[in-house]
């Protein structure tokens, strides 16, 4: 605290969110925050405070407020804690419409030397401070948009009676192998960190109808490239009494209806990552859905080297999402490239129900989804073709046992969504403290 | 799939989730799910059909119904999957307002043998089957119940401008020491499992002001009791400018809205758990607030005995609690039994500014939290005498060096409040895939 004594001094300006600062035009207002950055004219001080809902620029007059006054604005430092009061004027040209006239200010905890300046720093730095770099105006923004990605996600399946049931995150078998995954001690035995809530949202789903799992998913994937991360946030809604149609129905109405909340309720923070909102505004049902096997085929026309019978690379899916100005679902994929809980199209035995769904611009695969195979003997007959366990497995075979039916979801991988609303380049900064091969710092 | 064809033919009745059966009284409709009980008085079956969002009873009567399917639906097994239309018709006495006079019946798959039956099992037997236990009708209504805590608490926070930041789950040091930690192997290096979320959230709070973590967080306690889970999802916020009370009014607010949502959405199913619904809606503000010195006086009175200035274990919290028809919050503990990381009481320096919410009817604690301690070389001295590893803690100094504000939030424990709430004794039963010693199955 500085001298200027406690914050709770000195009230009769109530305090107020930057983002609700319009409303008050014309009254007094207290704003609490940090520097963001001051611009000085010599008669006049330019000081950015950010509170987290917003930065409010808050201007000083030389002459027109006490002397000791302007001269502390003009010694403030970078980041450091304050509150500022003032009258409030609407004012067009400012982010958030509102503008303060400076009357009082208490400094709170002056900050000496903040590391992240001004000037570009390399990733690795910033990687390093990202506890700060959270603080930067492009981060805050991303993670405002993972907010209301989140937030919308969530609503969306409450109003379509899906039930949220986690899924544990230590689990005694793989889903899909064990090379790629963390594995822990637990109490002397072996664990490992899920990949993948799915197995237990079918449990779920027989239980519950429809339901979904929201956590963390861990890959230990040896991998540096942009599109990588060894901990993200998964959601995975499943239904009973579902087909591939349906998986896909679900996956595009929920894509549209994330989208356009985000339009809706974070249209500063697109501006401030500079997003092409209609780019976002084109994304409409409905989304084109193609085959694998018609995939392939544009792709050869296209004269992209591509071997039939494999899966997508990033090649692949980037040239097929940039024929379109919306994500595009491609399903059925040949069975062989994919897992072994998918169940097969019985109209061309070679290929799985399936569904991926690229996003635009090169984004990638966003969603993975399928129909899930519910006869007991043939999912017996493929754990043994994948060469796994099948004493792990017995609870989910239980499942084909008692009361199966057909049913289907997918995997949507939240920090890849959300770099393709916000066009971001880089996955680690779609995710608050990135995880990634080298660095779990802090 | 049976004889009797597809799910798809026959469509002239709309599918219909049983929860929204009443509002098609009068008219036909379709319901796909599994049997959950069939009673018989030889002119008559009662079949009880749950799909996840309820129970519906269909009657079908001999003479009424052609006779092979009135012998269908008498051979029929516990948890087959089936469909089964017919007319609704009003029936005040029934769980959802409605029945089914039934007039056609699918088998999609018949279940032999299902493991679960309604005569009484033992936990063990039950934790081993858990993948099936979920669709009794106690199981699912506590998870139904979890869901709506869930979807309230995350409501109630966006309301008051909090923005979800998840924390990681790999951590490179320990919050409150290493003993009760879980280790991962991060390629070649060791990680921990977080405990908690806090110290990421306190950065995040910097950056966004009101935020929250909401995830699973890992305790490696070798604690068999009915209070204790190895991984339970635990809700943070932390709000910058803020202090003790404020933490206090925001846990008590929360809470009350969470159970007043739940008394709303889920009356059902609280009926389901025989749960007395008038300790529920005693649960309004405001909570009692006593001091531990005052704790301490009111145990001493009641001739527990307590040694003055140690933690209250499970019988202290259940005699204080029960004094009361809310939940009750005890502040200002010694801080000698409290973590580093909380601000010391400037009117008592061996208290700590910190709050435990004790949950009524001996539930115990729910919700821990406190002021956190923002001058950065208390924190310093604070890291020594708690012996932790200050290079692992710099970036959470950080927050003390760059513009420090006071701050505060709250830890609360999802389980435990679900339990609470659905007045059920184990955790094991409020997470829908328990973790506890010897137990990561299935």
């Amino acid at each position: 605290m500085s001298a200027a004594g406690p914050p709770e001094a000195g009230r009769e300006a109530p305090r107020v969110a930057v983002a609700r600062l319009r409303s008050r035009a014309g009254a007094r207002a207290e704003v609490r925050g940090w520097v963001y950055h001051l611009r000085s004219s010599g008669k006049i001080h330019f000081l950015q405070v950010r509170d987290g809902t917003g930065i409010v620029q808050a201007v000083a007059v030389r002459g027109e407020v006490p002397e000791p006054l302007f001269e502390a604005v003009g010694a403030l430092t970078q980041e450091s804690s304050l509150l500022v009061r003032g009258r409030v004027r609407e004012e067009p040209r400012a982010p958030g419409g509102a503008e303060i006239s400076l009357e009082e200010m208490e400094v709170i905890h002056r900050a000496e030397g903040y590391p992240i300046t001004p000037k570009e720093h390399g990733p690795a730095f910033l990687l390093e401070h990202r506890h700060l770099w959270l603080r930067s105006r492009r981060q805050a923004a991303i993670l405002r948009v993972r907010d209301a990605v989140i937030g919308a996600l969530r609503d969306f399946l409450r109003k379509k009676d899906f039930v949220c049931v986690d899924s544990p995150i230590f689990t005694p078998a793989a889903c899909e192998g064990t090379t790629t995954l963390f594995a822990a001690d637990y109490f002397g035995e072996k664990a490992f960190l899920t990949q993948s809530g799915q197995l237990y949202a079918e449990a779920a789903a027989m239980a519950l109808g429809r339901v979904y799992c929201f956590g963390p998913t861990f890959r230990a994937e040896k991998s540096k490239t942009r599109r990588h991360l060894t901990e993200f946030w998964m959601l995975e809604p499943e239904m009973a009494f579902a087909t591939l149609e349906d998986v896909m129905d679900l996956a595009e109405e929920m894509l549209v209806d994330a989208v356009s909340t985000v339009l809706e309720t974070r249209k500063e923070e697109l501006k401030v990552l500079e997003r092409d909102l209609g780019k976002l505004e084109s994304v409409k049902r409905p989304f084109p859905r193609i085959s694998y096997a018609e995939a392939a085929r544009l792709l050869k026309e296209s004269g992209i080297p591509f071997e039939e019978g494999g899966d997508f690379g990033a090649p692949e899916e980037a040239a097929l999402s940039q024929r379109h100005d919306r994500p595009v679902m491609v399903h059925r994929y040949p069975h062989a490239v994919k897992a072994f809980y998918m169940k097969r199209d019985p109209a061309d035995p070679g290929k799985a129900l399936c569904v991926d769904v690229l996003a635009p611009e090169g984004y990638g695969e966003i969603v993975g989804g399928s129909q899930r195979e519910d006869d007991y003997e043939t999912l017996v007959a493929r754990l043994a073709e994948h060469k796994l366990p099948r004493e792990s497995f017995e609870w989910y075979l239980d499942l084909r046992r008692y009361g199966s039916v057909p049913h289907g979801g997918f995997g949507m991988g939240l920090e890849r969504t959300v770099a393709w609303i916000c066009g971001v380049e880089h996955l680690r900064e779609c995710v608050p403290f990135p995880r990634m091969l080298y660095r779990i710092y802090p």
